[in-house]
C-alpha cells in the first residue's frame, strides 16, 4: 500500500483523494490546502491527517509519494520540494504557465531518480488506449491523420478563467498531450485560431478564447486537427479519430446507459453523454494512479512524465503565438 | 424487353406498374381493373393499352407475362387463366384465403412449365439477403434462433380489414415466408397469440387481431419468433435477427438520411425510419421483377414460387388455429 | 454502516462479499460456507470473521443482516432461520426449486416484519430502469409488447447444470422477473419451447434445454416474448425492447469501451459486449445492495421481494409445463 | 420535358446522361465529346443524336439546355457559347483552373438572364440538406463550428492527376462549397497544409498533395475545419458536423444495407460505406437536375450558381497559397 499525501483540496484534489482512498494499492495519509477549510473538510471526511504546511508533508516519514492538485503557480515549487525530499510526484497539469519556469524546474529535477508524473489523464482512458493500441498493432496501417474533438459541457466561472492561463494552456493542453500520444511522433508545426463566440465580452476582457481550431504536422508529414469549445449542451464531447492507410479507428463518447428511444419525431435517441471529466475519465484517473504506483513500486517508466508535461505546454505556447501572428509556428521557435 | 400486363390497379398494382415502366428490361403493355377508372388512370399516365376484360390480356399476343395485383379472391382464377394461356405469372400474396382453393389451383398449374412467382417481396430485400447470405456462408456457424420484428406504421382502414383475411393471412404471411427463407428449413410446429390492443372494438367486430406473437420450431430444433403490430409511430419496423453458434447477424431498419442530432435531452437521434413498404422495400420490388424476368428469359428457378406462397399460407392457418386452441399446432395438422 | 454476513462463498458469494466491502454504507462482518476452504479464502482476503456454522451467523449480535449466496437447497432454510432471528435477508434466486417448499417458506416468514429481498438483480440495472421509467412516464404511450433477449456467453460446466434446476428455473427466471417488472402486470398465460441445440447429448441426459423461446400474455392483453440461449460468442446478450402506442424504448448491451473500427471489410465494428453478469450488472448489484440497505435503514419497501421471487418461479414452472404439454399454461393452473 | 444535350461523355458525363434519361422531367436529346468513340457509345446506348461539333449543340433548336461535363479547359468557353446562344447551362466544377479566366467568363455571362448552375452536387444531398435545415430552423442555436470530412476511396490514376488542377481545386473544391453552404457566411481567412503521404513520389513529381487539412474562419468568427485524403479503405468518407450553442447535428456516411454482424472479435460491424460519388450522391445528382429544371421552367433561383463556383475556386486558391506560404491567407488577398 503506497502512502500518498494530497496537496490541494479543490475539486480535482478532492476527486484524487477519493480515488486514492478507494484504490486497492494506495492509502491516503495526509492532505494540505492553503485554504485550510478545504483541507479540513477532506481530512475529516476521509479520516486522515491535516498538514499545517506543505513542508510537513514533504518531510513526513510516512508519506511515500505526493499528489499535487494545488493552484498552478505552486506546482513547480512543490515538484522541486518533493524531488528534493526524494518523494515521487504526481502533479496536475500544467506544470506552470511559464515555459521558462518549467525549463528551470526541469533542470533542477533532472536525473534525481525520483519519478515525476504529470496529470495528463486522457492517455490513460481505456477507449483512447484501445484506439492507440489498434494503431500500434498495425490495424489501420500507417497513421496519416488524427482528429481530436474536445468540448467542455459548459463555461467555467470567471474566477476560474482569471487564473487558468487561457484556453490553450488550460484546456487544449490535454488535447496536445493526447495528440502526441496518438501520433507517437513530435508535432513540428502548429497553426491555431481562437474564437470568442460563447462569451465575447468576457473573452475580450481576459484576452482569452472560448472556441478554437488547431492544425499540427509532424516531421514525417502526419496531420493532426484539434477542435475545442467551452460549450457542449449534449455532454462532455471527447472523441479521437485516427485515419491510416488500411482503415480508421475512433474512440467515442460514453453514455451513462445504453437506452434508445424511438418516436414519431426521431429514432435511436440516446441519453446525453457523461457530463464531465470526473465521470467520463473515471477509469482514466484510476489507471493514472495505477501507473504511478507501478512506476514507484516496480520501477516501470512513468507514462505522462515531466517532459510530456513540458511538451504539451510548448504546443500550447506555439498555438498562442500562431493565433497572435496568423501563421504556422515551428515548434523549434518556441523550444 | 419483357412485355408485361398488370391486372389490378390499386395501390400496389400502381406501384408495380411504375416499377415495370422504370425497369430497364421490362415494358408495361396493358392494364386492367374491375374498377375501370383505376385502370384508365394508370393507362393514361403510362400511355399503355386499357384492357376491357382480363381475357383480353390473357389472349393478347403482345403480352409476354402478367402481374396480378387484383383483389385476393381473383388471384387463383387469374393464375389458372394465365397458365392456361402459357403466360408466366407474378401474383401478389396471398394466393387465396382458402387453403383448399390454393391446393386445387396447385393441382391445375402443376407441371405446366409456366413460371409462377408469388409476391413475397421481403426475401428480395438486399439487407435481408445479405443476412441470409452470411448464414449460408457459415459466418455465424449453425443457425439456432430467428427473430423477426414486423410492425406496420399504422392501422389500415376498416374497408381494408374487411377483405384482407385477418392479420395472419394478410400481414404475418410475409413474415412466415421470411422465416422460411431465413431458416432454410420447414417449421413443423406453430404457436401464436393474437391481441386486440390498438382498436379492440374494430378487431372484436371483425374477429381479427392487431398485435401478435408467434413461436415456431423446425424438425432440427431451430427456433423462430415473430412479433407483429399494426402500429409503429417511428416508421415501418422491419428487422431480422439470426443467432448462430459463432455469432449473430441482424438486418435492421432503413432511414431516409443518415443525420444525427445531439442536444441536452438526448444524443445520436436519427430521422424516423422509411415509412412503409413502397419506400422500405423499393429495392426488393425491383429485385423481385428482375428475378421474374430472369426466370422467364434465362430459365433460372423462380424464387418465391407457388409452393412458397402455399407454405406461407399454411403457416398462417396454423397460427390462426393455435390462437383459437391455445396450443402448439403441428404443421402436418394443417397440410 | 450496515453489518452484513455472507452465507455461501462460491463465485456469486465472493462477488457480493467484495461489493459489500466496497460499499460506502455496508460492512462485511462474517462469512460462512459448507465448503470451509472457500469461506477461509474470503475471510482471509477481506479480513473478516469465519463462521463455523450458519447458526453462529444468525445468532451473532454484530450481524445486522445476511446475504444468502449458498447452494439453492439451503436458501429456504436459511431465510427461515434469518427471519426467526430477526435478521433482514438478501437471498439469491431461486428461493427453492420446489414451489411447494417456497409456498411453505412464504407461510413461515409472512408478516414477521423482517425485510426479505431476492437477488433478482436485473431490475436494478440503470439501463433497464431507465427504460421502465420511460414507460412509466408515458413516453411510449400504452405498453403493448415486451421483448427480452437473454443469452449467456457460454455453457456452464456439467456440475453446474446438475444442481441448477433446469434452464427455466436457473436462467430464464431472471427474465421472468424482468418481464414482470417491465409489464407492471402479472402474466396470466405462458407458452414455451425448449431446444437442445448446443449440447444435445448433455441436455438429453439431464432432461434440460440450452435454448428457449417463451410467449406470455397478461390479463389486459399485453404480450411478452423472451428468447434465451446458453451461448453467445459476442458477449453477454442482455436486451429489453418495449413497444407502446407512442413509440419504443430499448435497453441494450454495454461495451467496455466505445471504440469503432473501419476497414475494407466492415465499418463501425465495436469491441465485444461485457462478458458476463459480474461485469454487465456491476451497477445493478451495487444498486441491489443499496436498495436492501434502504429497506432496512429507512423502511422503504423491498424491491424484488419474496413474492417477486415466488412469482418468477411460478412462471418458470408454467414454462416447464408448457414445454412438456405443448400448450399455453394458465398461471392459475400452477399457483 | 426539358430537352438537354450533354457535352463530354467521360465517366461523369455518362452518369449525367443516364440520370437525364431516367429523369421524369428531362429528356436527353444529343451528346458530344471531342473523343468521338465516347460520344458514339452514349448516343447508341441511349438512342440520341450524336453531335459532330459543340456548335451544333449550341445552335440546335431542339436543345433547351446543356450539361457540360467535358474537360475542365473547355468549361468556360462552353459556358460562354451556351449563354450567347441563350441556352441554360449546368456545368461541372471547376469553372476553370484559372481564377482570371473565371473572372473574365463572369464578365461575359453576367446579366444575360441565362441560368448557369455549377455541378457542386453535395449541397443537394438530402442528408447534408437536412443538417443545414436543422441549423436554419434554429435546432442547434447559433452555429459555431463546421467540421467536414472528405476522403476518396482510392487514388485516381496519374493521368487524372495531371489535368485535375491539384487536390484543392479538384477535390477540396467540393468541400469549400459545402463549407459555404453550411456556414451560410463567407470565409474570410484560410489556412491549409498539404501532405504527400499516400504516394510521395507521384505527388512530388506533380507538385500536388494527397492529404490535407484546412481551417477557415468567417467575419463573425465561425470556424470551419476540412480534412481530406485520397484514400479511405472503408468506402467514400463524407461527413459533416455542425456545432452550435444548443447542440450538434451530423450528416454521416451511407451504407448499402443496414446489416450488423456480431462475433467473438467484434460487434455491430456493418458493411463498408457506399464506395464513391456515383452511389453516395445518387440522390444529390438527381436533385441537382431537378433544381436546374426548376430554375429554367419555374424561374426559381439557381442554387450552386456561377458565383458559388467562383467562390469555391477562390477558397481553393487561398488554400494553395497558404500551403505555399505557411500562413493564414485573407480571402480578399485572392479575390
Amino acid at each position: 500500500m503506497l502512502k500518498i499525501a494530497v496537496l490541494g483540496c479543490g475539486r480535482i484534489g478532492r476527486m484524487h483523494a477519493s480515488n486514492i482512498v478507494a484504490h486497492p494499492r494506495a492509502r491516503l495519509v495526509a492532505v494540505y490546502d492553503t485554504h485550510t477549510p478545504f483541507a479540513e473538510e477532506v481530512a475529516a471526511a476521509q479520516g486522515v491527517h491535516l498538514a499545517k504546511t506543505p513542508e510537513e508533508i514533504f518531510s513526513a516519514a510516512d508519506v511515500d509519494a505526493v499528489l499535487i492538485a494545488s493552484a498552478t503557480p505552486t506546482h513547480a515549487d512543490y515538484i522541486e520540494a518533493a524531488v528534493a525530499a526524494g518523494k515521487p510526484v504526481l502533479c496536475e497539469k500544467p506544470i506552470d504557465l511559464s515555459l521558462a519556469r518549467v525549463n528551470a524546474c526541469a533542470e533542477r529535477v533532472r536525473d534525481k531518480g525520483v519519478p515525476i508524473q504529470i496529470g495528463l489523464n486522457r492517455r490513460f482512458d481505456p477507449g483512447h488506449r484501445a484506439a492507440r493500441a489498434a494503431v500500434a498493432a498495425g490495424e489501420i496501417g500507417e497513421l496519416h491523420q488524427v482528429i481530436i474533438t474536445s468540448r467542455d459541457p459548459e463555461m467555467p466561472p470567471r474566477s476560474y478563467y482569471e487564473q487558468a492561463g487561457g484556453l490553450f494552456r488550460d484546456m487544449v493542453i490535454h488535447d496536445f498531450d493526447l495528440a502526441r500520444f496518438m501520433l507517437a511522433e513530435e508535432p513540428v508545426e502548429v497553426f491555431a485560431i481562437g474564437g470568442r463566440l460563447i462569451d465575447p465580452v468576457l473573452m475580450g476582457e481576459l484576452n482569452d478564447y472560448d472556441t478554437s481550431m488547431v492544425i499540427m504536422s509532424t516531421a514525417s508529414g502526419k496531420q493532426c486537427h484539434i477542435n475545442t469549445s467551452r460549450t457542449s449542451t449534449f455532454g462532455y464531447d471527447q472523441r479521437v479519430e485516427l485515419l491510416g492507410t488500411k482503415g480508421m479507428v475512433q474512440s467515442l463518447n460514453r453514455k451513462p446507459v445504453e437506452v434508445r428511444k424511438f418516436k414519431a419525431e426521431q429514432v435511436e435517441a440516446a441519453e446525453p453523454y457523461l457530463n464531465f471529466f470526473i465521470e467520463r475519465y473515471r477509469e482514466a484517473f484510476d489507471a493514472e494512479i495505477d501507473s504511478f504506483i507501478d512506476a514507484i513500486e516496480n520501477g516501470t517508466p512513468v507514462e505522462a512524465d515531466f517532459e510530456d508535461g513540458r511538451r504539451a505546454l510548448i504546443l500550447a505556447e506555439a498555438a498562442m503565438q500562431s493565433v497572435a501572428e496568423g501563421r504556422s509556428i515551428g515548434v523549434d521557435e518556441v523550444l
